[in-house]
């Protein structure tokens, strides 16, 4: 037996700050065309799709960045898309930041992943758990990493939602190094992973990481695959943005931690793979039967604030 | 400021049954005095080294495989061992069988490591703790792994010991698999990690895997590394022990997950890297502060039982 999910990943190159949401839309529902006549069920979209990676600018009255927000979803802007993937009866994972007014009146500014299935059904919107970066204005650095002044981190964590199939789980950028993500979403029987993504190649506080961006990427999503028996679908918003050159290298890795599709440019580009999510089994079932061979009763400091 | 420990993975090539505790004894100093002459503080041997793996084999009455374990350390086999690793100056760790007498009249059996410091004081002992295989015997299999027939699991965990100038941990084998094994040190500021193995080729739950023996090991011990910004040393018993082939490829790994050294042949051999502990903080101190970006309040399921 078999149960395959032909999953795309469709990175995009950069989205300057005088781009607008109807020229990216037009841009992904390509991409969502291209998957479709790929085969594809599923096309994961990038980490804050929409817009430009706006923490890289540091303001000091945050309201004057609410238009880098969505407010719903789907939204005008953004239902060409919702009515296409439709049309093509394929579903999508789409990254954003969305500002949120809460039923008690307070305001949450979050960075999410929004899961839609084949009927356009939404599944789960996932909040970014890891947010990495700093929270005041640095200004030595060539550029901000301000994610910790424009997004909360989610108090939910990692979910895992029956889609696809299969048992489906999100993540978003910086969440793809903490190997915490991964198990966390292992505990929960997860077969699919989804991680949409935009890391500068320049880390300004160990400059010593930068020629190894490409590497660690690979890494922790190859180790993270392996090491609970899912796959790993890694997608980013790559190439020179607002003068912020950003890693490409969407990737899509087996159970097996090896590396199925991986984007070649650093532009727009669609990545397939076949994911026979049967092949988890292989992992979880027997080497990693979490059941037979964790220690739990050990691991209590790594959940000890 | 530079703390470099040189340190020394001392690989061995098989060691048959019938090779005696002092023909190994001969070759570990053989090594030991290579690893010397290489500049060394500190050399790492495998798991179980001073036997050949007999957890391949099963036996009804497991007494009848008491002469595999060592009842204290040193002992008259390893004496010369201890004694020309002082003499030289160099600390050691060493993994072996060990059957314990407990105070209460209990016996138990644990596959353990031993950290020796340059003066030949012992800084401590490290009981495995994910023990992998089975308990009973399965006559299917073209041999055996049974590891949970012949040792308990660690009840004490992973430690962390200040040593060689840095914070020094310890895990044996499977316990490499584990991102826990990592984090639970890596929590407890450890910069250089030893971890002795023995890891058969054939993997028989899921031979598929058997191709990808080197590739896994190298993937966990280079993500451990990264993740937790420490120098991981892996040093194998490998090549073709009682018929059956195991992996080599013992390696050292920088904080940076980078590859330092790495085994070429599947024999006796010494493997050398100068490791700065100082580089661990270019990670520790920056995109994996744990105080700073971990969120320990949503990890409780990772150590629930």
């Amino acid at each position: 037996m078999t149960r395959i999910v032909t999953v795309a990943g469709a990175q995009l190159g950069p989205v300057q700050l005088a781009d607008d949401r109807d020229s990216v839309v037009e841009r992904m529902i390509v991409l969502l065309q291209e998957a479709a006549s790929q085969g594809a069920d599923l096309v994961v979209f990038p980490e804050l799709a929409l817009t430009t990676f706006f923490p890289r600018w540091f303001v000091d009255d945050i309201a004057t960045t609410d238009h880098f927000y969505e407010r719903s979803m789907p939204n005008a802007a953004t239902q060409p898309l919702f009515d296409e993937a439709r049309h093509l009866e394929i579903g999508f994972c789409l990254g954003y930041a969305l500002l949120e007014d809460a039923p008690d009146g307070t305001q949450h500014r979050w960075n999410v992943q929004t899961l839609v299935e084949r009927d356009g059904s939404i599944v789960g919107t996932f909040k970014k758990v890891h947010i990495p970066g700093h929270e005041t204005n640095e200004p030595d650095r060539p550029f901000q990493h301000a994610e910790r002044y424009y997004f909360e981190p989610s108090p939910d964590g990692f979910g895992v939602w029956d889609a696809f199939g299969g048992r489906v789980g999100m993540m978003i950028c910086n969440d793809r190094r903490w190997p915490e993500s991964y198990r966390l979403m292992g505990l929960q029987g997860v077969e699919l992973i989804l991680c949409g993504y935009n890391t500068p190649l320049h880390y300004a506080p160990d400059p010593s990481q930068d020629p190894l961006q490409g590497f660690h990427n690979g890494l922790v999503m190859s180790a993270g695959a392996y090491q609970n028996g899912t796959f790993v679908v890694g997608v980013a918003k790559g190439g020179l943005e607002e003068g912020v050159d950003s890693l490409a290298d969407s990737s899509i890795f087996a159970p097996s931690g090896e590396l199925l599709a991986k984007a070649e440019t650093n532009d727009d580009e669609v990545i397939v793979a076949e994911c026979d999510l049967d092949w988890c089994k292989q992992y979880t079932g027997t080497l990693f039967d979490f059941a037979k061979y964790r220690r739990p009763e050990l691991y209590g400091p790594i959940a000890q604030p």
